[in-house]
């Protein structure tokens, strides 16, 4: 093997079909129910948020969904992304383990999110949607679609969790950089978010508020669409982009690996970088092992339940079955605010359930610590999200030591942590605290799940 | 000419030997003076603060000069950075105009600076100094050597300027996450700090006082050297590897600049990214137009002086003919902090004396303009520093509008924004402003000037 560290393609290799896993499923997926009703919705019920394109891709059940060429044309800005081999992290951990990482932190937004957020833009912009709304935790997802609004012509309105807004200036500046609105939330332009204010002029605002103020508006407004940057299936689908690369870029570097692994909050990253390797071993292909991990502050997939529950905490979404905490969980404010999420994508849950994929969940101090040894080898700076999948490499690559075995491990580092410093920051300070919930919590918030009742 | 976005080199393309422009020089360099016999300074008054590789670089007329296989290898883990055509930015300006830019925000501390780090670490590691000792400003040379230390095992002191250090703890954590110590100067460490702490308690420092310290401790202690980020012709030679790929990119997209254009604050990442297009043109080559951008505010190539002065606010270094603004200029806080220097790299002062190359000066507001104009358009916020390139790129890519005249524009892309987005908010909100100098101001802080008074 050479002593190759990066494999870059030609931005002619950006793929022309993005895969969709649900070709290759050996059981479908349980269906989408009314919230009112409980019946399995249709693509009317959804029209008023996405456009039809997106709709189509949602109940898709073809392997290969072709990509619009005006959306190529704006992946060649930054894919295909590198992947990298970690030779010098392999050697500080002194395994014969051979680690890869593939790198999304090359996007303009730093993170994996444009490379579903330009494909959602450009099907609102055909389908003649004015303005995005949407809304935002840390501010990942906000920046990444105000960039591909900014390029396809379209107004972005971004809800923006009002604590985040406060103490995250510079995602916010970065959104208004792109030509984006940011407002707080809860804000006074919708009805969702003066009630919350009415009763708590001093709320510093949630996730599920924020998802609500962007629904409503683009409920109520012709002209405006609603766009979400994970958990769907339509958004694991535009994020294959990562694995098909990663699979050409594996094949240059002469080796095909035996661990993937991803973090998962809403699951996008981790689908768009292990499903392509997945569907392969579900045809017939090669064996991998797939490891989905999370915070030990959220740990849906390893101490969730598998059960139909709403993606808000105001209920105002559709029921999906998932592996999730309850609605109304609220982990504790660990750094990875793109993995604090109640939920996770039905997609992902159901390959849990089938028992193709593998979770397990790790305490922030340990991540923090791989993220460092990460940074001081490979010279990227993970995000706090991406650490989660670091730390795991590095005990996969530690126990391949133990058992004098040369694993091939890829990682998907989903982004860099410039604008989480802050993090990097309480880490060195000694400020940061590990979390985890006793059963007695996490029984409670997940005993009033609408699916765990109905059954 | 095709459709191409993006010219990616693959890594055994990384360049074999640096670029030493001195070999094709027209007339020889001025003499560095020692500040006390005004006398040539030879490699051993030099000697305590630099390996002696780097001072023989520093003093070298060879053209060529061979890049150590250990540093190519740290290069390779981001090198060769990528080359973009702005199709985006070109179509909004509807424009004839071909404007390239290489995009060096792709390096672990987002900037170019780590063409040199990495270099200046390999030679004072292969000598066997200990500790490396720097001064920063904002903070980007302080994170590339950061950078640099870890993979060479080298410990490194960083004296960063007190009001960054409380303003940009962000950068800050990036230096320690690289595993670096960050002091706050002026420091107790040092005698010059403590001399200035005694003078005035509440000093934020400045980086004369900074290089002042840093010094010291290199001066002082056996395993300690200096290292300094930019003037400097090994800086200069290390930083030609961004013009020796564009030089090969330029030939893969079909074409050669008629205009090159780099960002000059002590005129490395300029140096780097111009110098292999300005030699060829010396040995006979193509005709290219060279300018050198920088800030209104600090406006050293185009309203500074041709004279020998000193390196520092404190007069501890030797003197060096250069365009300067005299060592007790102070310039405005405009946010361009890497643009805030009083002096000149001597070999971009020489060619501009020779009229080999040609400066212009910009307000921050219009390079604030421009900055989100290539955000919006190519989806990369460049630093503070690089909007002074892309604002010149601008401008003249609309000239060629006017004229009717296609011309190939290269722009050095010299870092990203993301640990800047106060400027970007700070301009949003309307609170940065213009300044510039009057003929008074800038006389009087250039008639103390050492050289002038010695002439």
């Amino acid at each position: 093997m050479s002593d190759t560290v990066k494999f870059l393609l030609p931005e002619d290799r950006v793929p022309r079909h993005w895969y969709n896993i649900a070709a290759d499923l050996p059981e479908p997926l349980a269906p989408v129910l009314h919230p009112g009703t409980g019946q399995p919705i249709g693509p009317d019920d959804l029209a008023p948020l996405f456009p039809m394109a997106l709709i189509g891709q949602e109940v898709s059940a073809e392997r290969e969904i072709e990509i619009p060429e005006p959306v190529r044309d704006v992946y060649r800005m930054w894919r295909p992304s590198p992947l990298h081999r970690a030779r010098r992290l392999e050697a500080a951990l002194d395994t014969p383990a051979r680690i890869y990482y593939k790198y999304e932190g090359v996007s303009p937004a730093g993170s994996h999110k444009p490379n579903t957020s330009v494909a959602q833009a450009f099907y609102n912009a055909e389908e003649g949607t004015k303005r995005l709304s949407t809304e935002t935790g840390a501010g990942q997802w906000g920046s990444a679609l105000a960039m591909a609004g900014s390029l396809f012509g379209l107004e972005v309105d971004v809800y923006m969790v009002k604590v985040s807004f406060e103490q995250k200036p510079y995602r916010r500046a970065l959104m208004e950089t792109f030509g984006a609105r940011c407002v707080a939330s809860p804000s006074e332009e919708t009805e969702s978010g003066r009630q919350i204010l009415a009763q708590d002029p001093q709320s510093t605002g949630s996730l599920g508020i924020a998802i609500s103020e962007a629904v409503e508006v683009a409920a109520q407004n012709d002209d405006t669409k609603y766009s979400l940057g994970s958990v769907l299936n339509h958004v694991l689908i535009h994020q294959s982009v990562i694995g098909l690369e990663a699979l050409e870029q594996m094949e240059m570097a002469g080796d095909y690996p035996d661990i993937a692994i991803g973090c998962a909050g809403g699951g996008s990253n981790f689908a768009g970088c292990v499903f392509p390797f997945l569907g392969r071993k579900l045809r017939g292909g090669e064996d991998i092992r797939v490891i989905a991990t999370e915070p030990a502050a959220c740990p849906t997939l390893t101490r969730g339940t598998y059960a139909y529950d709403f993606g808000d905490t105001a209920h105002l979404t559709p029921l999906v079955k998932m592996f999730t905490l309850g609605s109304t969980f609220v982990p504790s404010g660990i750094h990875a605010g793109g993995l604090r999420y109640h939920g996770m994508a039905p997609m992902v849950s159901h390959l849990l359930d089938l028992g193709l994929i593998e979770a397990a969940a790790f305490q922030q101090l340990d991540c923090f610590a791989a993220g460092v040894q990460f940074a001081r080898t490979e010279g990227i700076v993970p995000a706090p999200e991406s650490t989660h999948a670091v730390k795991a490499a590095v005990d996969e690559a530690l126990k391949c030591k133990e058992e004098g075995v040369g694993r091939a491990i890829l990682l998907n580092l989903s982004g860099h942590g410039h604008f989480d410093m802050q993090a990097y920051t309480d880490y060195f300070a000694g400020t940061l605290v590990d979390e985890a919930y006793d059963e007695a919590t996490l029984t409670k918030a997940m005993d009033g799940l609408p699916g765990v009742a109905a059954e």
